[in-house]
């Protein structure tokens, strides 16, 4: 049996699509998140690059996405082909548990044997056939029973990712390649992430869980019983005339927490966890140096350039530039820059500085200058 | 006799107002020249705060400003004292000999002995007195029939400063200071600053001329007699109703050239140039270094923040923000940064870098962006 086989044609992608990407206002803001935009030159956005991505595994009608309802519109514009039963609204930001937990509850209940698998809206990869495969694997874990992640196999000694600890291997019909996760671990300094590329034993955290709906949900009520009451009388009425209702009533009231700290670290301490390494390559975009790296893979550095009506006169070889208004943009001698150019706001930084941006984003906040958040 | 009797009923000053400053792009261009920028923080233009210094030397009806037609309204509403026979509009730019002789040959045409000073439109000089003592020993120097100058007393090993290499010491009634020009060198470099720092015979030369203007006509004549005869007619025209049809005819075909090379060094080979060592604070402002420089004259190293409405968060101890919009600027982690945030165009550069600024003005030009000029 091909590793491809198994469990997909239970398979069902959901894409929370949530996160802002503080680190990359000024071009990252509430009413325009990082999954909006166009971060690759690819053309497209992000959350339309990660559709794209998954609807030859899952089929574009089986692909759920759970966002802000403020951005309602913006997803569906970007999704053309998104339909009714596949969005999922929340009415604030409750954190990933309750993203993925209510999709899975949603989909359980219409499709006992669904197997979600949850994907950022903002990564980037562009190997589709690395990840197909890789997604494949998982989703034959999590038809026998564990809950899977895809690791992603480290290129580099990054810091700005977390790591996974591969533990044994195992022998999962049509995951070839799957181990159990030892554990997690957070982001390194340099010389530790050097350690982790060495050792060949550590994978880099790409959040992705695939999972059959139901064991999801039982590991979610493990960690957090309430929660998963919660998700699961939304469930009970998405699909009635009751949901708008309900949803009023216990969304607000749901603990925000991340799916890491519900469902993927316990799994792994008592053995559930298992990982498939991807040999995809794959970025966060968590920052504009990623923009700036990302932007120059393959090629001799250069200064990266993101806006379609861009007007740079610059003599810098590497850095990014974002332009979002007409305005003339002038760089002289300097090098690894930053510049954010928005009507409402300019950031100048750079490459090394470029994880620092969020403590702008909170010294605004603080200071309320929350109109250019 | 004190140095400040001899002449000075004589004096005349004498602004010409003429450059954009294109060093200091996208702040000053051709519609809002340096001039007429406030580059110190003072709440004035430089225009005005040269106004402000001539004024008690030779009188507010004793000021002659030669400027463009273009700033003709700008100019008189920083100058509000400033009189219509004082004015001299420039069809074009023709650089400063024609525009100093041309001021000479009209007031020389009113007042046979009037002796002229030259003093640029967009320098700062702080120190009143003592620019004041060395005004007056340049005029009683003039008054004695030579052609004056006054060299500022180095305080650092200036790279951006054209220097004066003094000669012998002269007796003049009411210049007891004053010495030969032995000769005029340009820009340094830092090796050779320091040199001109430590030998104590070389001063800046601030392109300050204080002389008769039948002796500087007469200079001019010896250099460029179609260039006198031009500025000669022009002034025989200028006080009568045929001044617009003369000078629509000879201006458009003077010759472009700067009185440095008309006068001073002509005047300086022949030993008739005298310099006046200037004990006061001077500087050109000629780029954003020298404005972030004279923002932390006396105070600890910081951001010189430039812009009414501006809204600048940074983490940054050096360098200068020019703000001209109303967003919001962020800095993270750039030191000696320069950023000039306008409506139109977008500056980011850094202190030793700032020279560097005119080569984005002639890529702009050259590349046919001149909307941003």
């Amino acid at each position: 049996m091909k590793d491809t086989d198994v469990g997909m044609a239970n398979f069902y992608s959901v894409i929370p699509a949530g996160g802002i990407g503080s680190r990359l206002w000024p071009l990252s803001r509430a009413d325009a998140p990082k999954f909006l935009h166009d971060l690759t030159g690819s053309g497209q956005s992000l959350l339309r690059d990660t559709w794209d991505r998954l609807a030859p595994l899952s089929g574009e009608d089986r692909i759920m996405v759970v966002t802000g309802r403020a951005h309602r519109a913006a997803v569906e514009h970007e999704l053309p082909r998104l339909t009714d039963p596949n969005v999922v609204l929340e009415s604030e930001p409750k954190d990933s548990t309750a993203a993925i937990g209510l999709a899975a509850a949603i989909l359980v209940r219409r499709e006992p044997d669904v197997i979600i698998g949850s994907f950022a809206a903002d990564h980037v990869i562009n190997d589709q056939v690395g990840f197909g495969r890789a997604v494949a694997q998982a989703v034959a874990a999590a038809s026998a029973g564990y809950i899977a992640t895809i690791g992603i196999t480290p290129t580099e000694p990054a810091i700005g990712f977390g790591y996974i600890h591969c533990g044994g291997e195992l022998d999962i019909d049509g995951a070839s390649t799957a181990m159990l996760v030892d554990k997690f671990v957070e982001k390194p300094d340099l010389e530790t992430a050097q350690k982790y590329l060495d050792d060949h034993s550590y994978l880099w955290n790409g959040g992705m869980f695939i999972s059959r709906a139901d064991v999801l949900l039982e590991q979610i009520g493990r960690s957090k019983p309430e929660l998963l009451a919660g998700i699961l009388e939304l469930a009970e009425a998405w699909d009635t005339p009751s949901r708008g209702a309900v949803v009023d009533r216990i969304w607000p009231v749901l603990e925000r927490i991340a799916i890491d700290y519900t469902v993927a670290e316990p799994a792994a301490l008592q053995g559930r966890l298992v990982v498939i390494p991807g040999r995809f390559d794959w970025d966060d975009v968590g920052d504009f140096a990623s923009i700036a790296k990302l932007h120059n893979r393959g090629r001799k550095a250069n200064l990266a350039i993101l806006g379609e009506n861009a007007r740079v006169l610059s003599d810098s070889s590497s850095g990014v530039v974002v332009s979002q208004t007409k305005r003339v943009i002038s760089l002289i001698g300097v090098q690894d820059i930053v510049v954010v150019d928005t009507p409402d706001a300019l950031l100048v930084t750079t490459s090394a500085n470029a994880q620092r941006v969020k403590a702008v984003v909170d010294a605004l906040k603080l200071s309320g200058r929350t109109d250019v958040l």
